[in-house]
C-alpha cells in the first residue's frame, strides 16, 4: 500500500464498508458474540500476481483496529494456487463484515496485475512497455493503475488534464497535425508531453515533422506499424511510438516485435478476471 | 435510468468527471472552441445487451445541459454489431470531455448485462432463477445489480443487512444449523428471509427441518444437488434451493437442470468483458 | 455500538460535530486550558432504557483519544432515575466540547429505545412483534432503528429497495391484488417477500390466495382484525399478519389480542421524547 | 423555503433520499410505468403550524423536475384538520418515491413549529420571547431552528462558536464570574454577547456587577425568578434575563409572568410529535 | 491547534493531500524506500508571527503516524529568521509527501498572523481592536480567523447567519435606519447584536439613537470619524464604533487615534503574503 | 469557466456559500422581501486582469437561477479602474447573499491574474515562459492554476503524481543524478517529463548527459545561470531550462535575459493581492 495515497485508500474503503454492510450485519451481529476471536487464512485458489494485500488489511484495521494482519505475501509477488497470502487473527465479528470489501477489493486488483503481468511476460525479450488506458472502473483509477504497476506494467497519463492527447477532432479544428501540434505547444506548460494520433504513414510523417514527443498508432496493421517504426529511426528527433488497438494476450508479441516502444492495452482495466482469494476462517 | 435511483447516478458520474477530466481537458478546452458543435453516434461494435444508457445521456447532461442524447435503443436492448445506439449532439467540448466516463460506464455494465443474458438464455428452458452476488465493485454495487437485471438476471439479496445467511462460522457459534436458525428467527423482522448455506444432504435435512425460507447447496456435486432437490419435493415446506459455486457458461445448463429454483453466479459482475461501445464524432 | 456499523457512526458525530462546534467553542477554548482535566459523570434523571452509550464514548474519542469513557450500562439496559451510565476523564474541553452531541444522540436514541420498550412491555404476554417504520429522522434511520431493537422492537424493511410493500396504487395499476403479486413475484429475488397492504376482508382474502408473504392490515378495526386472523388460520399456507394505523400506547394490547403476528408503530420514531440524561463535570 | 439556505437542503434532501429509495423502489419501479402519471393532495390530518413545504416541493423537484407542486399553505400557517396544504401533480414514480422523505421532514418540522406556536400563544400577553436551545437534531439543526422561527419563536445561538455562555466550569476556571466576563471579554469580537448562567441571586448581582449583556436563571423557583427580575431593574445597565429549566406549556405563562425576558425550551426540539400530514394520490 | 476545531481540521488536510499527491508521489514513491527515515527542520526564512504549526503537525501525523513532530514554536510565537520553527523524524516519504501541504497552510496562516500582528503592534497604544472580515478565502475561513486572533486580531462576525449588519439596501428596504432597526430587532434572538452602517453623522445620529449596537462607520474621513466619536460619547447609550474601508499599515494608527473602538481591515485575509517557512531533510 | 471543469467549481461554490451564509442570512432574509428585485453591477476599483466572471455567474445561477448575470468582460480581459465587468438583475436576496462569495473567489482569480500578467509583460520581449507551482491554497488549486493561464502564466506540473522532479534527497537516495534519472527512467509512464533539480553547474553537467528533460536552477545567481543556458545549448540533445527561486517583479526580466527557457514563480499563488472589485446595488 505503500505506493499509494492513502488518504484516498481509506476514503474508498470506508464507502465500500458502508455499501456492503449498510446498518448492520443481521447475521453476524446478531449470532457472534463481541468477544468472539477466531484465525483466518487468504488463500490463493489460482496461480496470479498478488495486488491490494495492504489495502485488504487496512480494511480490518478500519473495522477493528486490534485485527492482526500478517501479510504472508507483498503486492507484486507471483502466488501458486493454494498458497496462503495472509493471516488473520482477532475479532470474528470484525473478519465476517470486512471479508467481502476486503476480498471485491483485491481480487480485482490481483486480476488486473495478473493479467498485465501476463502481457508484460510475453513482450519480455522486447524492449518495449505495456501501459494502461483511461478506460478504468470510476472512482477506482487510482488502485488500477497501481495494480498495473504492480503486475509489472506502466500507466498512461492519469487523465485529461495531464499530458496533451491530439485526436482527430483536435486535428480537424486545426487545420492539420502541424497546426494543432504547434498551437498546443503555445499554450501548454513544460511539463507536459505532446502525444499524435496517427491512422496511416502521411500522419506518421506529419507528426514526426511537428515533433510530436509521442506518436499513437491507431488501429495499424503489423506491416504498417513496421514502416512507422523505420520513419521514426530516420528522423531527426525520434518520437516514442505507441501502438493502440485491439491488442490481446495471443498478438501482443507480434505488436512488440514491430519496434514499438509502447503497447497501450485497454483490457488490461476494462476487461478483467477477478483472482480467486478466498478468506477462510 | 428509470429504475435506479439518480440521486446516486448524479454522485458518481460528478466524481467520474472529477476523476477523468480533473482540472481541465489540456487538449480539448485549449484547441476547441466554446461555441464549436458536432453531431457524434454512439455504436456497437459487437453483439450485446445494452445497459446504462440513461447514465451516459446524464453524463453529457451534466456536463452541458444543451447537448442533446436520443437514445435508439432502451436498457435491456440486444444490440448487434454495427447498430448505432444513441446520437449525441452540442458542444464538441463537452462531447469530447464526456465520452470516457459516458462509455467507462456503459461498456461495464453493458458488459454485465451482456453475460447475465448468456447465463439466461442457457437455462431459459428451465424454472429457474439466474441471480448476482455480493462480489461487485466498490461503489457501483447499485449500476451493477441494475445491469444484472437488465440482463435477464435477479438479484440477491443487497448487502449484510438484508436478509440473513448463515454459513458455518454462524452455525458453529449456535451450535448446530436449528439452533442458528431459531435463534436468528427471534431476533429478526417479519420481512427478512433466513438463507442456509449446507455442504452436504445431511445439512440440507437440518436446514429443511428447521424451516429455513432459503437453502444454499455450496460447491455440491450435480448428483448432490439432484438428491437435495428430492428431498426439498418431500417437505412438508419446501424451501427455495440455491446452487452455488463455480458455475459458467458451460454448466449453467447443467445446474438448472437439477432442479434447483436458483442459481448465483459471482463472474457476473466479479469477472465481466466491457461490451465493445464507440462514439464517433 | 456492537451491532451499528461504526463507519456511519464517525461519519454522522463528526458531522455533527462540525455543526455544533464550528470553528471553536469560543467560551470553552478560550477560558480552560489546554491542559485541565476533569472528572464527569452521565446521570439517568428519569427511568428508562439506554441506548448510543457507545456511540457517545465515541463523540469523546474522536474529540480527544485520550478521554477516558467508562460504561456503567450498557445499550438496552433499563436505567433508573438517579443511576449513573457512565464515568468520563479527561481533558475538561473535550469533555465540555462534545457533551451536548454525545448526550443529543444518545437522549434521542435512549427515548425512542424507552418508547419501544413500553410498548413491548404492554404486549409481553402474545405473541407478537412491535416493528418500526420508515417514519425516521432524515440521515439517521440506521441509529433509529437500532434503538428500536435495543427497547425490545423489530425492525421493519430499511427502505424502498427491500422487500415489496403493495399499495392501492401498485394494485390499481396491475388490475388487482393477485395481479400485482404475480407481476412483482415475476420481478423480484428470492430473498424479497412480498407484503400487501388491505383495507377490508374481501382484500384479506385475494392477498391470501395470491400467497402474499406478509398482509398488513392498514387501520381495521378490532372486530375485523380477528376476523382477518381466522381467515389466515384457516388459509392453506398462512401469510404473517400486520396491524398498521394509529396504535398507541393505550390500545396496543387490545391490537395485540386480536391474534396478529406483527404491530407497526410510527410513533416509535415519529414522535418521541428525548430521554434526560444530563452530564455534569 | 425562502428562508433556508437552500445548498443545505439540497444536501439533506439528497442524502434522505438515497437512505429511504437506495438502489430503486422495488415495488414501484416494477410495478408502476415510467410515463404514469398521478394527483395526489398533501393532506393536514390534525390542527397544527405548518412547516417545511417548500422543502418537501423539492423532495419531488430533485426526484423529477417536471412533477407540480402547488403550494395551498405557506410556511407559518395554521392549517386545521382536513386542509389541504399541497397539490402535487406529475410521474407516479417521483410522487410515491418521494413520499416518505417529503413527509419525514415536512412532519418533524411543522411538529416543532406546531410546538412553539402553542408556548408562544401561552404567552402572548407578555414581552417575553420563547426561544430554543442546541438540543437538536444532529445534521438538521438549521432546519429545526427554522421551524421554531416559523412557530413564533426565537433562536438562540446556533453554536458553540457564536455567543458566549459561561458556565460554572468555566467561572470556577477564571475564579468567578467577574473574573470570567472579563477574561471572555478580552478575547472576543465586538459581535459576541456574553451570557453568564447563575443559580441564585448572590450570583445574580456579581453577573450584573461583570455588565453581562444576558443572565440566564437555571432552574430557578419563580419567586427568585421575580427576585431576580427586579434586580435588573434597579441595575445600572439592565442585562437581558432568559429563564432556563423544565419549562412545559403548564408553566410556562408562570414563567412568563415573572418579568423574564426570554424563556429557552429545549422540549421545542428534543421531544415533540410529528405532525400527522399524510399524501393521498 | 487547540483553539480549531480538529474535525475540520483533518477534513481540510485530507481534501489538500488528495489534492496535492493524487495517485501517488511519483518521484518519491519510486526512489525511496519505504523503510528509510530521515530528520528535518522546519525554518523561518523571515521574521514573523507562527500559525498552523499544529495543523502542520497534523498533515504528518495522517500520513504516518509513527512520525515524530516537535513543535519548538507555539501558534502565536515570534520567531526571528533563522530559528527553527519544528523538528521532524521519521519516513522520509511521509516527510517528502506532506511537506508541500504543511507549508502551504502554515505559510499562509503565518502570513496572515504576521499581517495582523503588524496592525496590532501599531495601534497597541490606542484601546482598539483590529478585527477581520468576511473576505477570507472559500472553504478557509475558520483558519484565516484563527491566524487572526494568533497575531493579536479579533474576529468580526462569522458569517451571513450570525449577528445583524444592516447595509443601504437593507436600510432603504424598511424607509430608514431607526424602521430597519426596529424591524430587525423583532425578528431576532437576544444572542445577536444589530450592527448598523453608515456613511455620515446623519446616519450616525440616526443609528445611535435606534440603539443600535454597532455602528460602522464606512469609508468615512478622518475628522469625521473624530466627530462620529464626539457623538457616540454624548449618546445615552453607547454603541461601539467600528471604523471600516481602506486601512492599511500606514494610516490603521490614525485612524486608531480618531478614538473608535474597532478597525476591520479586509487585507488581513484577502492580500497577504505567505511567510516564508522551509523543510530542510 | 469554459476551461474549468464545472463538476468541481460547482463543489467549491457549494461549500464557500454554506461557509458563507450557514443556516441563513439573518440580515436579508429577514428584511427583504421575497420577491424584490434590485439591478447590480459588478465595478472594478483598480486596473487589473479579470478571472473568475463565470464562477461569479454560476454562485448567483446556483443561489437562484432567475437571476440575470451579464458578462461585460471575459476571463483574461483587462479592465481599467471604473469599468463595469458585469451586471447582474434579479432578486435581491440572492444578489446580497451570492455577493461575498462571488467576490472572494473573484477577487482572489483576479488577483492572480493581474500579478501574473505584470512578470509576463516584464518577460515579452523574451522567450520565456512564466509558470506557477504547487504552492497554492489548499483546495483550490484548480482555480488558481487558471488564473495563472488567465494572467498570460503556464501551469507546471499539477500535483506529486504528474512529471516528476529529483530533488537532491532522491538524487542522495540513488547515489547520484545519473543513477536516479536512470532508476526513475524505468519505472514510470512514457507521457511523463524527467525534471532534476541542481544547484551548480557540476550537477547542470551531469543532468545534461542523464538527459534529464528539464533541469531546474535551483537559486543560481545570474552569472551561473547563462554558464547553464550556455552548457545547454552545447549539448547533444538540449533540455528545457528552468529558474527558480526568490524571483520578483524586479527582477524577473533579469532572470528572462540569461536565455533560460521557464521561471516559475511561487509568489503568483503563495502571496497576492486581491483586485479590488465591488458589487454594488
Amino acid at each position: 500500500m505503500d505506493k499509494l495515497n492513502m488518504v484516498m485508500v481509506d476514503r474508498v474503503i470506508k464507502a465500500a464498508l458502508e455499501e456492503d454492510i449498510n446498518y448492520f450485519d443481521i447475521t453476524t451481529d446478531n449470532l457472534i458474540g463481541e468477544q468472539q476471536t477466531s484465525e483466518a487464512i487468504m488463500l490463493a485458489k489460482e496461480d496470479g500476481v498478488i495486488c491490494g494485500i495492504g489495502i485488504a488489511a487496512r480494511v480490518f484495521d478500519i473495522l477493528d483496529e486490534t485485527v492482526e494482519f500478517v501479510k504472508l505475501k507483498q503486492d507484486g509477488d507471483i502466488v501458486c494456487k493454494g498458497e496462503i497470502i495472509a493471516r488473520i487473527g482477532g475479532s470474528t465479528r470484525a473478519i465476517l463484515k470486512g471479508e467481502r470489501t476486503a476480498l471485491n477489493i483485491m481480487q480485482r486488483l490481483s486480476g488486473i496485475a495478473t493479467k498485465t503481468h501476463g502481457f508484460a511476460q510475453r513482450v519480455k525479450d522486447y524492449d518495449v512497455k505495456i501501459v494502461d488506458t483511461r478506460k478504468t472502473t470510476p472512482m477506482l483509477r487510482f488502485m488500477e493503475k497501481y495494480a498495473v504497476r504492480c503486475g509489472g506494467g506502466y500507466n498512461h497519463r492519469y487523465n485529461l488534464s495531464h499530458s496533451v492527447m491530439l485526436k482527430d477532432n483536435h486535428i480537424d479544428a486545426c487545420g492539420g497535425i502541424r497546426q494543432a501540434v504547434e498551437m498546443i505547444r503555445s499554450k501548454i506548460g513544460h511539463t507536459e508531453k505532446i502525444e499524435v494520433e496517427v491512422r496511416n504513414l502521411e500522419e506518421m510523417k506529419e507528426a514526426l515533422e511537428a515533433r510530436a514527443d509521442i506518436i499513437m498508432l491507431d488501429n495499424m496493421g503489423i506491416e504498417e506499424m513496421k514502416a512507422a517504426v523505420e520513419l521514426n529511426k530516420a528522423a531527426t528527433v525520434r518520437a516514442v511510438i505507441e501502438a493502440s488497438g485491439n491488442v490481446d494476450e495471443s498478438n501482443v508479441a507480434v505488436y512488440a516485435a514491430t519496434g514499438v516502444d509502447v503497447i497501450s492495452v485497454g483490457s488490461l482495466t476494462h476487461s478483467f478476471k477477478s483472482l480467486d482469494i478466498s478468506l477462510k476462517l
